[in-house]
């Protein structure tokens, strides 16, 4: 059973993935979601991102006052970080754990706190299943941070493994995917799997926000309870998606911003 | 000018390159070594190391009451960091940055801090003679932890640079170099560069730390303040010459230990 | 159904992952092991070898008269290419592209033509149960040269892709590791996979190239018939092994030579 | 004193780096600029491209007539190759001859001729004053295929150096780039050296092929013997100015191709 997440009544969380630029390479519209969101879950270097990204990433959110978290993902630049590697558990404990340093020290040099962590890609869609690997992104958190906030679908062995290891638990939402009846994403293969239509999008989340259930593609309403929803940066619309969730929530009195609670 | 190293009268710091290894590949005799030294330079992952070494190196250092510092390099595996790259100033800021908060993850797991910061091979001889480059990395020292010991050697660019954002110096000299008669070291490629006999090297670095005088290789003696020695671990011999060095100091009554020096 | 390999009667094929030293990282004993295979299989760059390590490499087994192969593995110095990669076909055929060129390149500069492929660690491992991997490589090689002989073990998918795409099968063996008695390997994990005593793996062998047949860990024999016999570099004693399996055979009158096979 | 270059009477051939994509990251306009260019430089995936971009780049430039050359650089994805390394002579010439191999891997399996080499980035600007850098990396050109046309800048060392090894010497101008009065190019980093207007840089480079002549950035008439033209593909405008030299050259009778030119 998942500890209850740390998020506030009448707020949510906004986050996305950002600073996964690489050198002379630039990927996703990161000033204009900056704008949007109220977490940045910044790339570490390993699937995407570079020390002068991650520099100039972690000084737009704090000039925006973006929470900033970390997003580390296997060590796999020429795949994205989107294919699963057989990792061992102790190979991706010390590989988280030497991201969430790299990036902590951009946010020290800036002065913000890291906030949250975020696994990327692959390494996410493994852990979600895989109580050992899990469990091994929890330990390395744990050990760096343990007031870190650590974000995990509700109900899966990443938000367990969150719960074993007392870390404050920040329960997540998909704003640009379909779900199962079960509460699990719609594989990203099949048809339907993305939600691209931003009015679509909204009314979704809205709903999913102030009466805890979401739609699924079958027509049934599940429930689910998220403190912070995620729009990926390279769903196409995004920042409209983003933009248009984060309008509709603040009409109806829900406040965008960064998950509370205490490590 | 140098401000005054941190060393304490009647002590000196031996330090050693360590956790060089690299995934199948194993490199340096470090068990060895971490029983001879007060201070490892550990790699971080550019020129060598990964997170595995690292979580190990910094393990058994802090099992041997070991000092941890950080050993930043140029991104070069296939280098091995022993090639200059044209790097901008920005660009070895925010890789030295990224290298400490690598590093500082695993201090953080271990429970011991990180103490010390030494530039690895071209990165160091760079900055040596190159002020820009030395104040990239004394920047992201100081950006990180301005109490962190910055080894340098005296009367060098990196040395000033030091100086200048205020960080804790530690004077550097080398058991197993020969020095020019302007305290400079001879070049690694010029014969009788490397000093191999470990009976010659503990002579010298006796003389060294208690008389402040190395003999230089044209035969004239050169004052020369350190607070810490190092010899390269990858010098033939290496483990015999440190051995002896810290045998003939401990023999004279100096003590072996980490440099002092509040940030 | 394979296709028969293309070994002579009288004759096998003795080899050896060569060439996976990695710049200031040295692995293996590669001049040992040249002076006693037939065939060097020269990591190519991803999981092990570089530029210097290749040139090199290719110019001992030159000298020596030595078959050259490549050995192409996954995308992971950090794994040593022994993780598998959840890499699509697409991605394993035009990698395995790129390392068939780079290796060929230096077999170019050296002379000597490019003669065999053996795929390394998890991209063998996979490939030998997963058709569209092994597919994938035979069209990487048939591409590059349908005149390379391709290794293979019988009877999996890895050979049933080499005959598909036309490619010269030379079927494989192993002096250092025990057999389950459906001929495949006993897991790497388990208990007594590996065989380490010279002078069983030389008497092995001998029945294996004399009679077609190993003992299988559960003591009943297997019929097996194979063209190469590798020896894993990194196993203990693996000089040791493959001199006394060389010593062995041609004590019996076995030819050591690569196997013949028109493309 | 260079060869004189391989280009024909009334014939000039314009070519662009291309294939620099990485992974997710897509980098240049290279649809465009294959309409327009003769020659395609090819990235081989050190400062830029992987398997995959190189597979579809070989295959558009086939598809389109258009002639395939490798365009090998520093190992240095995270500076695009623009950095200086300071590498040895027989450490480029074995990167070169690797990504020569694995790019003429591609070629071999779309059954079309590597055609050219031209150097990028850093390592082409090393080489253009350093003999001994661009004597390896046409040592390297020379081992794989000595009928490779040869990209360099008259005059230059690495034109020489082309000479000395007897390979067919392609010498280049720049479409996009302002000319110094000794024909050299104005510093990138200089005011005015960028030339980015479309119509300035065709009335340039008519003046070229037509007289010879180029004006140099102090108004004197330079005289300058070129074979291809080249322009940068993340120069602003460069699918503009591309298209506005070609119509220009075109209009004046001019054609467009690939230097002949036999070994």
């Amino acid at each position: 059973m998942d500890r209850t997440g740390v998020g506030s009544p009448g707020t949510v969380d906004l986050n996305c993935d950002l600073g996964e630029s690489f050198g002379a390479y630039v990927i996703g519209d990161d000033e204009a979601l900056l704008a949007l969101v109220s977490s940045a879950n910044v790339a570490c270097g390993f699937h995407g991102g570079d020390p002068r990204v991650m520099a100039t990433t972690v000084a737009r959110a704090a000039a925006r006052g973006v929470a900033v978290g970390a997003h580390p993902g296997f060590l796999d630049l020429a795949g994205f970080g989107r294919r699963a590697i057989a990792a061992s558990p102790d190979e991706v404990r010390t590989d988280v754990l030497y991201q969430l340093g790299a990036l902590g020290a951009f946010c020290r040099a800036e002065g913000v706190p890291l906030r949250h962590v975020k696994a990327h890609g692959a390494l996410y869609t493994l852990a979600v299943n895989d109580l050992a690997i899990s469990t091994a992104i929890a330990a390395a958190v744990r050990a760096y941070d343990p007031g870190l906030r650590f974000f995990a679908p509700p109900g899966t062995a990443l938000a367990r493994a969150a719960g074993e290891a007392g870390l404050p638990l920040v329960r997540e939402g998909f704003a640009d995917r379909a779900y199962e009846p079960d509460g699990t994403l719609v594989a990203r293969r099949s048809p339907g799997a993305l939600v691209t239509d931003p009015a679509t999008a909204a009314d979704r989340m809205l709903r999913l926000v102030t009466e805890g259930v979401v739609r699924a593609a079958d027509g049934t309403d599940v429930p689910l309870a998220v403190d912070t929803i995620c729009t990926h940066a390279d769903t196409p619309g995004a920042v409209a998606i983003v933009a248009t969730v984060r309008a509709r929530l603040e009409a109806a009195g829900i406040e965008i911003r960064p998950p509370d609670g205490a490590g």
